[in-house]
């Protein structure tokens, strides 16, 4: 497996391939892998010639008073891993190669991230924007892989990557979950044991809201009064949102009619966790 | 010549250009062309295999209170001279090709973009990186090629194609100018006989500017002081902005010491008319 580290190196090869009439098939990812991102790798190795993994804690979409400092890292762990699933290239370029002096250019999709984790977390979607603008720039796939877990993350990218024509598919894949159904997520790992139990709220919160969708119930006030009635009820938790919102738009809606979404954000402890669940798909929790 | 009207139709005809090795040169324009733009054209001509010179009045860069609507325009005489010029290919897209139902993504180089024009014309520059962000990924070229006399704008854009990583080389060309000095533009269709005399004033100004700069000034305000001071001499002229830069922050500065331009706005009568000098260069100005 080749390790690349430089934006030249990374265009060039990319270039290549793509001269040669192979298709690059690109997994943006921030590390410390779990079977989310290595399923997604599985699936790129399905769908292209040549599957390019990047490894890069951005931090420009982390908050001030966010976790970017101890966010987990593990490369050699990592390496392991992607090799394993398929990758045959890592892409890890350094902080002073992606942000060198006098950067100042950011992508801004300005309506779809204005609700849910772009209300909690101002400027995230900017920097998830521009870094995934510019590693689609540097990579030159024909197709990236993102997981639906940050269901909003790939609303936004999708958005971008039409609105300012980037010549690229970008896939969602179904969200990977515990046996016990808590989304997988590099977070996990600071949950305590009674934690990692109170986690499980937000799985089961989606499993409730699909049990009431598939009953009949249209009225997006009703379930999120039951999810957060629930939610409230479990120890160590703090809802930072709970919304049914328009896949399209993202905004909220009072009726579950056009294509929706149930967007959880919930804090256990001090771990912020998210996961969401578009009604009428499968939803595999026990 | 080829008229190409779609994204799709652009994207797949500069794809298997650049799979067989040939070299895309690229004159993004919003067109009623003049020598300035043939002179691009031609440029383009001697570096490329295959020279595309787009024409689009981009509305997201015009304010709510200017020329958009009468901004002047010819397409027939345009794809003449385009290609007499040497042009390939003219792609000509629509508003709704280019900014589609839901659009909402912006580009926004925030530095260098905030004097001059970015001051007088606020969303000018976000306005110009996006729809250049957008025909760069249309056109996939390997190379762009802009006219100095937007000088603001030729560093927006090379700052917006370092920061996001986009893979094309960046060109600017010497400003053309009309036998008396004039800098050539499109809006210059818009001066009465008398405001065309007066419109002398920005390249009389450059020189004067050049002169004091070749007998050793340095200080900025005195050169600022002697111009402001000839143009308000000047009838059914209005300075918008007289200033000087840094050609790498475009912050206004004190002392000519590291590479820095005299940047111009003037209003004559109602058109506002922008000119520079980068000090140090060649002026052909009589």
């Amino acid at each position: 497996m080749n390790i690349i580290g430089t934006v030249q190196e990374m265009q060039r090869y990319s270039e290549a391939l793509r001269n040669s009439g192979k298709r690059v098939a690109f997994v943006p990812t921030m590390g410390y892998f779990h079977d989310g991102h290595l399923s997604l790798m599985r699936e790129a190795r399905k769908r292209g010639d040549c599957v390019v993994v990047s490894i890069y804690v951005n931090p420009t979409q982390f908050g001030p008073s966010e976790d970017l400092d101890k966010y987990p890292r593990n490369f050699e762990r990592d390496r392991q891993l992607a090799e394993d699933a398929g990758a045959d290239v890592i892409f890890f370029p350094s902080n002073a190669e992606m942000y060198p002096e006098h950067y100042q250019t950011y992508v801004n999709v300005e309506e779809v991230t204005k609700n849910l984790c772009g209300l909690s977390r101002p400027g995230h979607f900017r920097g998830v924007a521009t870094v995934c603008a510019k590693l689609f720039n540097m990579v030159k796939p024909h197709l990236a892989i993102f997981g639906k877990k940050d269901f909003q993350q790939l609303v936004t990218i999708k958005r971008m990557v039409a609105d300012l024509n980037m010549d690229l598919e970008i896939v969602g894949m179904p969200t990977t979950r515990e046996q016990d159904g808590l989304a997988m997520s590099s977070r996990n790992v600071y949950l305590s044991p009674e934690e990692r139990q109170s986690a499980l709220c937000l799985s089961r919160s989606l499993k409730k809201a699909k049990e009431l969708f598939d009953q009949g119930e249209r009225d997006a006030g009703r379930i999120l009064d039951e999810i957060t009635g629930y939610i409230e009820g479990v120890p160590s938790t703090r809802i930072d949102y709970a919304r049914i919102c328009s896949t399209t738009t993202m905004k909220d809606i009072d009726r579950l009619e056009d294509e929706s979404v149930m967007a959880l954000a919930v804090f256990v402890g001090s771990t912020r966790l998210i996961d969401n669940y578009v009604f009428g798909e499968e939803l595999n929790i026990e």
